[in-house]
């Protein structure tokens, strides 16, 4: 009949559907329409003019971005391909390496080192913690020979930030190179290269740069390039001198990818735009929100570190998969977050509002594991973390 | 430096970017990116065997979302444009016809009823309330030469519904035609045609069909067609006859809006996937968690008749302008609400989750509606009013 109650009644009958999709994982994240528009032009050819012009325009703005005065390369890869080529094109076999490993993806810096023959100095970190800036210069006074240091400046297995200022200042003055994998941290979080004195800087398509995975790119020091001079690796397609050499001539050693690119023009306009402070802030407004925001609901916040800006690890409350959980967001309310990887697999979910976000991006995070934690019987305070991160979003 | 706080030193001195817009107003509504994707395919051409093929299953479709037996014209006009051939079709110049005038719509069938040389039977209603039942049959009862009463099913301006379904019912055993404006109703609420007996009912695109504007449909039964056959108006586009026609052979009787339709299709498979009870369910869900959210947040809904499903309005608290909330809501959380129109201008703003709505829309509705009467220094509740509306759409 013709009441409000009749739609209540529909609504017990009623599966709710979920209509729409929330991409709030670590990446791959939500490509702003404007950039998926550009992407979907006819492709054009990457000898053409038009290719040449739009590349030269990309190559000055990635610099703004690295803030760095030296050539950042672009490569047809995710970041991992650049993680290797950032430990192949600097150190040959044998070479003594530290790295950092406070996560998954510290952890990989390792198998890569090993699998080029390195001699490994690993600084393990509790996951979830940051590295200790004494046990950095404790390893590199142990290893005075060590070429490099490899670490994250977000590691996003544990949603931790590591500080990787201070470690450039402690390679700074030795013959020791400062190597950042910034994948979750650039566009994301400041990181100036220069300034900081960051020697090889890793970033890919999927995260603050709001493009579809496929392009990776490596900011290089003058003092890198030095060590890749001496460099004896094998490497072939991760050839950093080549695609240098190329970049010189607007073009990179072999075939870009085309519409990644086209993409990347319009992402480079869009932070030049809003200005890359600006970038930086709106996302720690946005992190500092959702963990606010996941407090105040009674939930924990797992990195006992330095939180990352990209990403918030959140630990499963008692009683509760932390897989059910990511699950739940997923199938219940259409929301793609992360689980836990390896011993933190059911113990922790991960949330991020990361490149194209902004305020509602954090109120329907909030809003839906307060929501996914009810439906599973969960404690939650539902309803106070959405109001914390309401009352730390709203404008004034 | 590198802590958390130098990311609230940021947000200090930034000005928040509203880098995401929302589309919450009474149409046009937000498009689902399949529809859109459909719409950008390369044009077909009317005449050709694909178009047709695709016309015959949009023909048959849009039968089961109008909930009849009869053909539904289909023309490439907004919702006026049909509206106007609804009097033009099946009344002849000098004809009485009552209309209900209980808002900016209702008033429009009031003009162009008096456009086309009608004498006009009005029953005013105050805006907000629903028309009384007891006043149609009244004026049925005062005036039964009156060839028609036209009302809207859902009056957009003041968010309040009529009970169509009643009116309906008073004349179906008279020589007098129940003509239905559910231009914001069709697609969003249960309005059966044949089983309610509507006679003419006028629906646009750019509502619960989640398309662009640009499309009107028009469903008309046995007895109006009847009245077509004696109407005497001059008309020339909007000639239903000859669209009824133009149908039987797959065809419209002018160019159709190809890409439009090519969109319709689309959304009628969506619709059907979902099935239409179900859509009216999910949208009376979100109608009632906006509604009893914002309830919660201490504001009140304007309509004190029955309130539409399709849009929310809301009276603006106490020293709070209603045209600045729904500013605010634009410039400052990139949120495009509506305001009131003519005297309600000031007194109300308008909130809609339209078509291609979820749980997260009204999320964002309550939440962006309470944060920008906060920005404005007004009284709410803030927190209270999503909490409230996260309690309705929680999936248990």
């Amino acid at each position: 009949m013709f009441t409000p109650e009749a739609g209540l009644f529909f609504a017990l009958w009623s599966l709710p559907v979920s209509l729409k999709k929330y991409l709030l994982a670590p990446g791959p994240v939500p490509v702003p329409p404007n950039v998926l528009n550009a992407m979907a032009a006819p492709m054009i050819h990457h000898r053409s003019p038009d290719f040449v012009e739009l590349f030269k325009g990309v190559k000055e703005d990635l610099k703004y971005l690295y803030q760095t005065t030296n050539p950042v390369l672009i490569l047809a890869s995710t970041g991992t391909g650049a993680m290797e080529g950032a430990v192949t094109n600097f150190l040959s076999p044998g070479d003594k390496a530290i790295f950092v490993n406070g996560g998954k993806f510290g952890e990989r810096w390792g198998k890569i080192l090993s699998a080029y023959g390195m001699q490994t100095v690993e600084i393990k970190v509790e996951w979830g913690r940051s590295v200790d800036l004494n046990d950095v210069k404790a390893a590199l006074d142990a290893n005075p020979d060590a070429k490099a240091v490899y670490v994250q400046a977000s590691e996003t297995s544990t949603g931790a930030a590591h500080d990787v200022q201070g470690i450039a200042a402690l390679t700074r003055n030795r013959d020791t190179l400062c190597v950042v994998d910034a994948i979750t941290a650039m566009g994301v979080t400041n990181v100036p290269m220069d300034e900081w004195g960051l020697d090889v800087v890793v970033s890919g398509s999927q995260k603050g740069y709001m493009l579809p995975p496929g392009l990776a790119f490596v900011g290089v020091s003058d003092k890198a390039w030095a060590f890749n001079e001496r460099s004896t690796c094998p490497r072939f397609y991760f050839n950093f001198a080549k695609e240098k050499k190329a970049l010189e001539g607007d073009q990179t050693a072999f075939t870009p990818a085309v519409s990644l690119i086209v993409g990347l023009r319009e992402v480079l306009n869009m932070v030049k735009a809003e200005g890359i402070q600006n970038v930086f802030a709106r996302h720690e407004r946005l992190a500092n929100a959702t963990r606010e925001g996941l407090k105040a609901a009674g939930l924990e916040i797992f990195p006992t570190g330095t939180p990352s800006t990209a990403v918030t690890a959140v630990v499963a409350p008692d009683g509760i998969d932390g897989q059910d959980i990511y699950k739940t967001l997923r199938t219940k309310y259409g929301v793609t977050a992360a689980g836990g990887q390896d011993h933190l697999k059911g113990k922790v979910f991960r949330i991020a509002q990361l490149g194209y976000a902004d305020t509602f991006d954090t109120i329907i995070a909030v809003a839906a594991v307060e929501m996914a934690i009810s439906t599973l019987g969960g404690k939650v305070n539902m309803g106070a973390g959405v109001k914390r991160a309401q009352e730390l979003l709203v404008v004034k």
